[in-house]
C-alpha cells in the first residue's frame, strides 16, 4: 500500500491520479507548481524505477508539462527531481512567468510558499481538472 | 546542423555523445555535474521534442544518473530541466553531497562556479570516460 510523504502530504493538495503518479498542486500561490508521485514505495532515485515505470512517468511528466503550457501560457516550464529534504520520489513541473519573485532563479529554496485562499484554490482546481 | 549554445559551449567541457544527447561536464569542481543536450535545433521545453527523442532523453538521463551514483556514491541524484536563462533545452544532472556548498538547496543560481584545475579535469574526465 502506497504512503505519500508526510512533508509532501503537508504542503500540497491532490489533484487526481494517473496510470502511475499522484498529481499534486503545492500549496503556493505564487506559482502553478504541480508534484508527480509515482505511487511506488521505497524510491528516491528516477533510476530506482523500472524500464516501464519510466516510461510512464516520463510520459506522464511530459503530459502534465504540456497541460501547464496551455492553462498558464508560461515564459518556461522547469521541471525538477531534487528530494535533498523529502527522499520519496517526487518530480516538481512548475510554470514560471519572467515577473515571478524567483525568476530566473529556481523556486526550489527560494523563500516560504504563500498559500492560496480558498477561493484561489477552488479556482485553481477547476483549471487543473479541466486542462490534465 | 545542430548548435550548441554559446552559453552552454562556454560553462562546460564536452564529455562523450549520446546517440541523441551531446554529454557535457559543468566547470564547477565543487560538484560532478552533467549535462545532457539533445542534439536537434530549435526545443526549449521537454514537451517539445517528439514521442521517441522523449523516450530516448529519458533512457540517456537514467543512464547518466545511475552511472553517477555508481562513480561518485552521491547522497542524492538532482536532475533538472530549468532554462530560464539558457533557453536551448538541456537537462542537469547532478551528484550531490550533505558537504557540499548548496546542500540541501539547489545548485542552479546558488554561487559562482569554481573552475576545476587542468589535473582535476583530467583526473574527471577519465573517471566519467569509463564510468558512461
Amino acid at each position: 500500500m502506497f504512503q505519500l510523504d508526510a512533508r509532501l502530504a503537508q504542503d500540497t493538495t491532490p489533484v487526481t491520479s494517473f496510470a502511475l503518479s499522484r498529481v499534486l498542486l503545492m500549496n503556493d500561490a505564487r506559482y502553478p507548481w504541480l508534484i508527480l508521485v509515482p505511487a511506488r514505495d521505497g524510491l528516491s532515485e528516477l533510476h530506482d524505477l523500472n524500464a516501464s515505470d519510466q516510461a510512464l512517468l516520463n510520459d506522464e511528466s511530459i503530459r502534465v508539462s504540456r497541460a501547464m503550457t496551455e492553462l498558464f501560457t508560461p515564459e518556461k516550464i522547469n521541471v525538477g527531481a531534487l528530494g535533498n529534504i523529502v527522499r520519496q520520489l517526487h518530480i516538481h513541473i512548475v510554470a514560471r512567468r519572467t515577473d515571478d519573485p524567483a525568476w530566473p532563479g529556481p523556486v526550489w529554496g527560494h523563500s516560504p510558499a504563500v498559500p492560496y485562499t480558498v477561493e484561489q484554490l477552488v479556482d485553481m482546481q477547476f483549471r487543473l481538472a479541466s486542462g490534465l
